[in-house]
């Protein structure tokens, strides 16, 4: 590996490298995190899904009232160049729309300026392959419960992660690598990054609220509907994460990644998973399908 | 006012004009809101409690497990400088301790270099001088709820403002120019970046939970017992703020804020309150009170 991070970003109308990318302190994407983002992964020189990404992100600015400085073909320009100028082939594509730097004195977020800044960094992995193998340990949050809905609205992708980031020391400290956590009222919400399905009976379900609506997530019941399989979006209790056969995580950075023990005792019959075995390989093969990906041009 | 915003900044190292000071967009302080910072007031060029912020910053990141890459005595040397530089008499002079750029791959928080940042740019005011002499206009927030002190502990100060923007939004929606949340259990808590204090037969009452515990809030109260004011932090029922004779918010940008209507009407009496006014007066006498104060060398 070497010692530079590879990556291109956009930063204000200049594509640079992502080692030199830096946004404004003042920027309150950073000093309130007011702002929405989404992140897209190309896989083997192809965005996935780009579109779906692509809508969500306009919902998001939708609902926080975020206006994106750039339209939507002129995004779709700006994800292109940063992936074909990093020349990753495997890469984590972020956008992230800011509500700006005010003019000083300025308080009334209406009249900010809002900004884009994007960047293509070499594809991040939540749990890596060889990991996904044998199952990830992880443990239910007890010392953190995820934001309300009420509070912060989470089909808003943001990055106030602090709750995520609480439960992040207490899975390591417990010798896990993910949380889950809790509404704090019973029910599953979802982890750092992650959506949460549980396999019984041979049928997946996953929470309705309290979450990101994930597009792997989306991706992984569009799956179910292709195999035959059972699925359910509704309220899943914390007691049916102790009664599964199954449980797997989905993100964009990593995919379908089974879990083989929860707070220390094995899931199911231990390791991983039948159905989350086969869905893992379906959603990987899905990367090479042209009904979900787009091929970014190299230029070579 | 001039095009270019007056201010310093300390970046890694570095004094730079405020306008250039800029943070790398992959710091997870950005990109996940994995941070504490404070702000302290620079008054008539002197200082007011630093001690007191500095030891709040610190009790901040042991409770994030953030260690500051700097000790006291150079983030002091740091502040000094950063307001010197400036040429500011009057400041808000902010330090953000992030988790910092991970290397590549790395997942693990614990492992993460933490960074420090710190700026001063002219003193904030949410809410000007001439606002406060005849009061504010404050709604109690219906559409968003503070975020619990279970998810996100608002006792480590942070910039995840998801609830407070949208209040911020709903306030101005319906002619106001700031929110109180309330807990959604029929507490109050806190507005953005702002305490709240009501007086009821001549007492004061703050929010005991879910709330920063602000040094101007503090300061408030070392004053209520320097006057012979009696003071509760404990519970305040949201119906309070409707049955109260004042109402005041409290934050070091900008200091004891009267409201003068909640929701559309008068409080109280209507304007700012008596106690109100009199504590407001105190509050910037303080600053020019040795006992809070300490001069910054401007070296001139």
């Amino acid at each position: 590996m070497s010692e530079a991070p590879q990556g291109c970003a956009w930063i204000e109308g200049s594509y640079l490298p992502i080692a030199e990318a830096r946004i404004p302190i003042l920027d309150t994407g950073f000093v309130r995190s007011d702002l929405t983002y989404d992140v897209v992964a190309v896989w083997g020189g192809k965005f996935f899904r780009l579109d779906d990404h692509l809508d969500r992100l306009e919902r998001g600015c939708e609902r926080v009232r975020l206006r994106s400085p750039m339209s939507r073909a002129e995004t779709e320009e700006i994800l292109e160049q940063v992936v074909a100028r990093s020349g990753l082939r495997e890469a984590y594509v972020e956008t992230v729309i800011t509500r700006g730097v005010p003019t000083p004195g300025e308080r009334d977020p209406r009249r900010f300026e809002n900004r884009l800044y994007a960047y293509a960094i070499p594809y991040v992995w939540i749990q890596r392959p060889e990991q996904q193998e044998v199952g990830s340990k992880v443990v239910v949050a007890r010392d953190t419960v995820r934001v309300s809905p009420g509070a912060i609205d989470p089909t808003v992708k943001n990055f106030m992660w602090g709750d995520f980031v609480r439960g992040l020391f207490e899975a390591y400290d417990r010798g896990a690598v993910l949380p889950i956590l809790t509404d704090g009222d019973g029910n599953v919400t979802e982890g750092p990054g992650v959506n949460v399905f549980v396999v019984r009976d041979g049928a997946l379900a996953t929470p309705a609220r309290g979450v990101l609506e994930g597009i792997t997530r989306q991706t992984v019941l569009d799956i179910a509907t292709e195999l035959g399989i059972p699925a359910r979006v509704g309220e899943v209790p914390v007691s049916a994460l102790y009664e599964t056969e199954e449980i797997f995580l989905t993100s964009t950075a990593g995919g379908v990644m089974p879990v083989a023990e929860l707070d220390g005792r094995p899931v199911g019959a231990g390791g991983v998973g039948s159905l989350s075995a086969r869905i893992r390989a379906t959603y990987w093969d899905w990367h090479d399908d042209p009904r979900f990906t787009r091929s970014v041009d190299y230029g070579d």
